[in-house]
């Protein structure tokens, strides 16, 4: 037996999350089924971020034990053969038999992605979160700089989550604004359910004149979700990339 | 009765083209119905381009008459609260009672998107044609300058056109490289049919190192379509500029 590390990029519109359900398309689903014909195995996935309905990735992770003889690093090209083209396995390699992604330290980046203009642009209905009216950019971009650091970000996190501790890392928090797509840039050591979607809510609502971007450290130390903005929608999300250190 | 042009952007991938077919969706089709249901009048429409299955749009046009006390200026809101989110009227107008977009003299510009890389992008499977080879960009933007001017350009069009010349005069032919993003900006008074599909096609041959950049010329002039490469995907296109002059 050996340990396969997947890499894996998906367009999530079209699926009720990564985590597999009974009676909905799921990207594990999907992986596993691709999995089980390529080895005949009905392998266990060790996902490592479990996305949300609507929400994409571009490097998220997924480990197996296999006893193919296909080599680690040729999996991907077995597996893309059987998988649709919104699912696409980027990279494959063997790792440790005891890697798990979420028990290794890693750092995640994600793009929260927003269509800023007075209707949608049908080309980004998929991708983009569509606000026509004016926004703060500046007021955001200052607002972002208070998520970096070490803080506990329980006011950033949905009922749900499961997770002993709600203190996390931001290594990088900001807005780019470019024409009419704004992109948040998120980088952190991990985070809780919901928080980049609910720190891209906050930021909209900054934009949007109803917080202040000074108003962003007492919303973190407040600990308490009903201080933070509403969850911005799922399909503006992008798991760009997952680094383990 | 007045006469109302419609600029219309939409994603054309679940599409089988502009043009109205019985039993299959298409784009004018769902138009002339989000108009009955706005002006309870099945009106002709007269369209700009009739762009093929799957090709995509920011700015094609659209013109009926009608009798509704809507203000041409307010349509595309109306008909946006009956449109699916793929298709947006992105602007109304009225205009001369006369006006005719494929009788006017008209500037066009589209760009053909191509994602460059080992393994396709599944966030850009619906609008960039993917290829994982090496290409020679720097000899694709050599021979996209041979295009600029005015040519007879038989050689760039499919069986199935209907047009009184294939001469037309190109303002503007780039490659430019953002990445693994590649973009081919072609302007024009007038495209034939699949003419800007078969540029990129043949574009790509010379990427290829099949055709070599300064071979464009005698390819125009042999009027042929078997002189020129293949015919480029749909999906990689969109008309993303309709002036009128």
């Amino acid at each position: 037996m050996k340990r396969i590390k997947l890499t894996v990029a998906y367009d999530g519109t079209d699926y009720s999350g990564y985590q597999i359900q009974n009676n909905a398309p799921t990207i594990e689903g999907v992986l596993k089924e691709a999995i089980l014909q390529v080895t005949g195995e009905d392998v266990t996935l060790i996902g490592g971020s479990r996305t949300d309905a609507g929400v994409h990735a571009r490097s998220n992770i997924a480990v197996f034990d296999t006893g193919s003889p296909i080599p680690g690093e040729k999996f991907y090209y077995a597996l893309n053969s059987k998988l649709p083209p919104e699912i696409r396995v980027v990279a494959s390699s063997e790792v440790e038999e005891d890697f798990h992604p979420r028990h290794c330290a890693s750092r995640k980046t994600y793009e929260y992605h927003i269509d800023h203009g007075p209707i949608p642009d049908p080309l980004y209905q998929r991708y983009r979160t569509h606000i026509y009216w004016d926004l703060d950019v500046e007021g955001m971009k200052k607002a972002a700089e208070h998520f970096i650091g070490e803080h506990d970000f329980a006011s950033f996190c949905s009922a749900g989550g499961q997770t002993e501790t709600t203190v996390r890392t931001i290594y990088n928090c900001e807005v780019i604004e470019e024409g009419r797509h704004i992109i948040i840039h998120v980088q952190g050591n991990g985070f809780l359910y919901n928080m980049v979607r609910i720190i891209a809510g906050t930021l909209l609502e900054v934009g949007s004149g109803r917080i202040a971007p000074e108003d962003i450290p007492g919303i973190i130390n407040a600990c308490d979700r009903q201080a933070a903005g509403p969850t911005a929608p799922a399909k503006g999300l992008v798991l760009e990339k997952y680094e383990f250190l």
